[in-house]
């Protein structure tokens, strides 16, 4: 607790005033203002992070966090469990989505075990583990509050250490069959939204196991009653590890001064998690893409942030991030590299007027 | 006209048999079918342009054509017409934003004059000038037809040349004060829309300024009476060099198979006219991002296209090309570097289920 505790302690808002020196040298280069559009708004927030008004990202990485969920008891999925450790062991030998996609922008990954139901055989694996999968959240809290506390406080020791190996920008991930339904069960609650309305169906359910799936979520809601005021309370009853340690990565994150990326659902949830607890966090997000999942909006809503990929990516693993880091870095060098008005012998007055009317 | 026939003669559609071969492919990696959602489309898309499944798109140039409009005697711009000539230079100086996007991402330019009102003393501009710009379409053709179809056919050179030197991808972007005018003048009369609901705004026209603008059009078109069913006369007309050249980069291109991104509203209505000439061309184009010209939504509805980037970017110069580039590399690689199911150890119809359900 008092990792965390402490953690919430030294979570400071971003330096406004290196953001308007920022957006300063960003008027001054030889463009229409705001005509970079969110590649401005990136090189303004990151160096509100950093408070350095120039910055670069060169080193990154994703941490995924894998768990296994007591939910699945229920038939909330129609795939075995083992998948959770099989795609694991496939995140160490480099052969997923997010393991390529990585490899191609230069970014390293970081595997936590957390809960995974088995014990896992590799050096590459953070042995993390606090217990052999969560319980059932439909007969009994998911969670006991130690376990949440030290899964949040995991996700908090794993950002630290990345910290001091001098990472510049992190992603999340997560592996654990069944993270959807828990994801959606600590958004009904912390939101107020009906299950109903944050459930994705997924092209897999069909309409029956859909409904399904949300019975067992009212139900794991009825029986647990989380306080939504209490947001260690909600993760520790009707959420998982995954969703626990990545809130942990947001806060740590955040607490270094180090932008992370959002990635899917479980990592948007795991992301307002983060920002009820401390509300500063959100100034050091940034969103991949939307996720599918009907309750993601809500997210990106209340944490008023916006996705800057359209690429209908729903593969999960975090893959999305490498593609924000490239975007990130891309914004970053724009603005160092541009010429301003004066170094590119246009009047600014006159170049906004043409830049506004054509070539637009 | 000899170069032209035989370009539009050259143009077939893409192979669609390699098509459904790297679908397989992609099917059988271990991930959710059609779980990178675009990325796999671009994978597709490329080996349908190239006739292999795997490509790489090392060499990468992204075509500038520079010109004047004389319409800009009308006022429709309320920036001096000096700036296209000041501007080309400081892309030769490699001092805009799409030079510092495109080092970034390790992209060369080429740029090229086809009617600066001034001449260009550069070596590093290719000399391709027609005209000291085109005529003012308010009150005669901008062009005549021999103009129009040299402007075509250097634009088709230019890519030639390119083909010649090994560039697997090419990007689109122009320079030329008043080529927002001209291009909706353009779409207006190829697609029936009314000229107030294809001319836009940009944010620095005031109310009457933009009324003007779309008056000088409809005058054009009044005066000009452009045979929708004749690309070339419309181009010709109330078009402009920028216009007649990109239209030509997009028939050289799909000429010659090599993916071809449109970036910004004057490429995309030159990606029309393109299209309208020989229907194959768009199966060889991939746009980059909306621009926030009202009639670019129109003409990406026509070419049933979607942007990948969600940047709210509107600087011009083809700025967007190389954040594409790089999303289309990424997606090549990943086809190439992601494990089949086989390799992954995981059953396919397991994987389907957990990733259509969780973890999405």
């Amino acid at each position: 607790m008092k990792i965390l505790q402490n953690t919430l302690k030294c979570i400071e808002p971003s330096y406004k005033e290196v953001m308007i020196k920022t957006k300063e040298r960003l008027d001054a280069l030889a463009k229409p203002i705001g005509s970079l559009g969110i590649l401005e708004e990136i090189a303004v927030k990151i160096s509100g992070i950093t408070g350095d008004v120039y910055n670069t990202l060169s080193k990154k990485n994703i941490i995924i966090i894998c768990g296994d969920n007591g939910v699945v008891d229920e038939g909330v999925s129609t795939c075995p469990q083992e998948v959770t450790e099989t795609v694991t062991y496939n995140f160490v030998k480099g052969i997923t989505g997010v393991c390529a996609l990585s490899k191609f922008t230069n970014t390293e990954l970081t595997i936590a075990d957390l809960g995974i139901k088995c014990d896992m055989n590799s050096e590459k694996i953070l042995k993390r583990k606090i217990s052999y999968g969560t319980k059932n959240m439909a007969k009994e809290p998911a969670m006991t509050k130690e376990q949440t506390i030290k899964a949040i406080e995991s996700g908090i020791e794993i950002v630290d250490k990345l910290a001091k190996e001098g990472y510049k920008v992190l992603g999340t991930g997560e592996m654990g069959i069944g993270n959807t339904t828990t994801s959606a069960a600590v958004l009904s609650v912390l939101s107020g939204l009906d299950v109903d309305k944050v459930t994705g169906k997924g092209s897999g359910l069909t309409d029956e196991q859909l409904n399904h799936k949300k019975n067992v979520i009212k139900k794991a809601i009825e029986i647990n009653k989380p306080d939504k005021n209490d947001i260690i309370d909600v993760i520790g009853k009707v959420g998982g590890y995954d969703i626990a340690g990545l809130c942990g990565c947001f806060l740590a994150a955040a607490k270094h001064r180090i932008p992370i990326v959002i990635d899917g659902f479980i990592a948007s949830i795991s992301a307002l998690c983060a920002q009820r607890l401390n509300e500063n966090c959100k100034d050091y997000m940034f969103p991949s893409h939307l996720s599918a999942e009907p309750g993601a909006i809500y997210i990106m809503k209340e944490l008023k942030l916006e996705p800057i990929l359209n690429l209908k990516m729903r593969l999960g693993e975090g893959s999305g991030c490498p593609l924000a880091f490239n975007i990130m870095e891309a914004a970053l060098y724009t603005m160092e590299n541009m010429a301003t008005f004066e170094e590119a012998k246009i009047c600014k007055n006159d170049y906004i007027d043409i830049r506004e009317q054509d070539s637009i």
